[in-house]
């Protein structure tokens, strides 16, 4: 099939205030998959997503997880073009610290930034705008059209942010209805505003948590202190350890089996990127981390440890001259090619055993484990992607890697025997996971055209 | 004066119902005045107190600071008695964790425990508990004989807690109102439930919280892990080089200007300490801390550095893949005679500016300061008190050190002049600032004969 895309274009074009306006529509409904609290809200964006992808002309319905419902839907191609699966999550992150919200996290709002207006909303790039792209551009060909030119299984998954724990079980027991030749995730970011990119490397997780538990209750620090194992001082003591001075992470076995990137590492080094902008974002005048790596390498190429959050005894106002019984921490290894998060775990227990004083003893819990992706750069698909952004763009992507991980593209490519086109159109201050999140219109306008762009080129193929 | 001390205690045991019934209605009342959302509550309890003492014949008022309001009482005595203020706090610790707790920690229960009776309520003997045991004996001494041996002053003040913020100026500016011969405290524990102790050196504190800051807002750990400082690693990294492998304090000079205890610390290291129990009574094995010292030297006569909370990044349900913006702990150091609390907070700064990374900035805020204190044991008011107490129980007090610490006692003595008699009535199983405080009722009628005989003993003088 070969029909025309600039009619489409012209179409998206002006019909950006209604895709801003449902994409407004799935921001209002607080979907923190995360939390149970929100339970009801995320099963109602599920079911919003199915009432839009129905309203298409997709065939669309929830599908029952042992935790948030996934939406598969489903829309014909014509005889003999490709199949292809998107992959999108319609969960988000929880909107704390909700007092550094200049508005609602789930009221969108429009305001006027330095390239245009933005719309601001937990949820507005990560990931129901850029799910929102690829679900506007199938409404586009179906309206000019009336068809779309492949075949298409559109799947989003209510769980990404809680680390996908049900995706591996459901890829596997929907295994025949997901499949096709490749599939397309909205998920990263582009070079720059006007600069699109495709990722080639994605960094895996592995994301845990640790309580450390001392005294069998809260006890008096003047009536014990000095006398008894405080699980704070330890607690702190253990996870102070875990990076040496050159910032390289002391897991026994960490580094043990990297994959030699070669050329590709040397390629990115030689990358005109812009650290300062890229730290001014985030208030900062330095890189920090790993010794004898660049910025780049170090979010892209080379694995972390980072701590996500820690508490434990008092936090209330004033002072309370507590022991506690316990402390408890929340952290997550980035992993690169060749890293295996089980036997990262592995390492990290060696660690902490070998750092528990007597009396104490912990508990380590798996909040999500999933490994570094690297695609191929000669598939025709990705081939197909790069033209389609070089004729939205008029310039061609990069080839980036990704410090940031996205469970589903590892699970797909071993469950379903594809690659990923990683395709996404974030910008690096977009505020992702953090207050006032926000996404450009103009990178939300441009994802449509993209994605409108890549049905016309795959449909070539 | 000399009247006869036995028909007060037969009236003691006679009235305990009803001094239970007292105590409950005073624990009933949630003062926990480290909380502003309390505010109502905490001034409650003061005019419960006010009321209490002005029923049994005092001229009892609240006295405005700018904090907690302090309640103070007068009652003359016979010409040429000595005079004697007693001390004592009606502020209570938060009682988080709440679910942790068998009955609510505001509605007092009675329930059995191996030593008979016991009452179940936050503050049930730290503090409330404690003072109305001498309140209860002015009562007697006025029911059974109309009249108090000796003239008192009662000072209770509201920010114990809190670290007694307003102490200091308070005393200053009421030094004339409450000056004394001598002053009473109980807010410290027997030897055991059978053997009184009089309290004669107590630890100080210096309780602080630190706020440490990197990047300008929260940040996605993919997007930005490996290549930004993480306060959290940092803050961790930083406090848990708080002790060497030998548990000594690493903050600069903190040794340096300890007192020689000489002959005390060797009687101390003779007495027949149960140290199974005590640590038993935390669920733990064997006593940690400072190498080369028991732990009676631990609790008693060593300074410490211990971490009373820590949060930052996410605590939620889940896994939040964030690089916060910020990290906190709460942590506070038991000095001894020698040690200054501001030379020791300077020490900290030092300590944290040698390990502060570039691109981060801390705060610090001191939430309470007090030095450690020893007393004469020569005088004629610790004799009067030996010898009441060996009235009651049959046996000598045990003059012991106190690993906590009550600033009102160094405040009292730096501003009044006068030393303080530490008379105290709990137990190590007591639970003092967790769930489940008790205080047991045997100890809570010792306490009050004692306090009714310290009275007759004082009136001798």
């Amino acid at each position: 099939m070969n029909l025309p895309v600039d009619d489409i274009l012209v179409h998206l074009n002006e019909g950006l205030g209604q895709s801003v306006e449902r994409l407004s529509q799935l921001l209002r409904i607080p979907s923190i998959g995360t939390d149970r609290a929100y339970q009801a809200q995320t099963l109602e964006a599920a079911n919003w997503l199915v009432r839009e992808l129905s309203e298409i002309g997709f065939e669309a319905g929830l599908r029952e997880t042992p935790g948030q419902p996934a939406v598969v839907a489903h829309h014909p191609g014509p005889e003999g073009a490709p199949h292809i699966l998107y992959y999108g999550h319609y969960d988000v992150q929880p909107a704390e610290p909700l007092d550094l919200w200049g508005s609602p996290p789930f009221e969108p709002a429009i305001v006027d930034g330095p390239a245009g207006k933005r719309i601001v909303a937990r949820g507005a790039v990560d990931n129901k705008g850029q799910l929102m792209m690829f679900v506007e551009a199938f409404r586009a060909w179906k309206a000019v059209h009336g068809a779309l030119p492949v075949g298409v299984t559109v799947f989003l998954e209510g769980e990404e942010e809680s680390g996908s724990p049900s995706l591996d079980g459901f890829l596997e027991a929907h295994k025949h209805e997901l499949q096709a030749d490749v599939c397309v995730v909205s998920d990263t970011n582009m070079w720059d505003i006007d600069t699109p990119a495709l990722g080639i490397m994605l960094r895996g997780l592995l994301y845990l948590e640790l309580t450390l538990h001392g005294p069998s209750q809260d006890l008096h620090s003047g009536l014990y202190g000095g006398a008894v194992p405080n699980p704070l001082n330890i607690l702190t003591r253990i996870l102070g350890d875990l990076h040496d001075e050159q910032g390289r992470v002391q897991i026994p076995g960490f580094y043990d089996e990297l994959e030699d990137l070669g050329e590709l590492e040397r390629d990115w080094q030689a990358l005109d990127f812009d650290e300062a902008s890229f730290l001014g974002h985030a208030g900062l005048s330095r890189s920090a981390g790993e010794a004898g790596f660049s910025t780049i390498a170090r979010i892209w190429s080379r694995p972390t440890c980072d701590l996500n959050g820690i508490w434990g005894g008092y936090a209330g106002a004033g002072a309370k001259t507590v022991i506690p019984a316990k402390a408890s921490a929340k952290l997550s290894c980035r992993l690169v090619p060749g890293q295996d998060a089980g036997r990262i775990k592995e390492g990290f227990r060696t660690f902490l055993d070998a750092r528990m004083p007597e009396d104490c003893r912990y508990e380590l819990e798996e909040l999500g484990a999933g490994p570094a992706i690297k695609t191929s750069t000669n598939s025709p698909f990705l081939n197909a992607a790069e033209a389609a952004l070089s004729d939205i763009f008029g310039r061609a992507p990069i080839l980036v890697g990704m410090g940031g991980s996205i469970p589903a593209v590892g699970a797909i490519k071993q469950h379903l025997g594809i690659e990923s086109i990683l395709m996404g159109f974030g910008l690096d201050d977009d505020r992702v996971h953090a207050p006032n999140e926000k996404f450009e219109l103009r990178c939300f306008l441009n994802g449509i055209r993209s994605h409108a762009a890549l049905l016309g080129r795959l449909g070539k193929l």
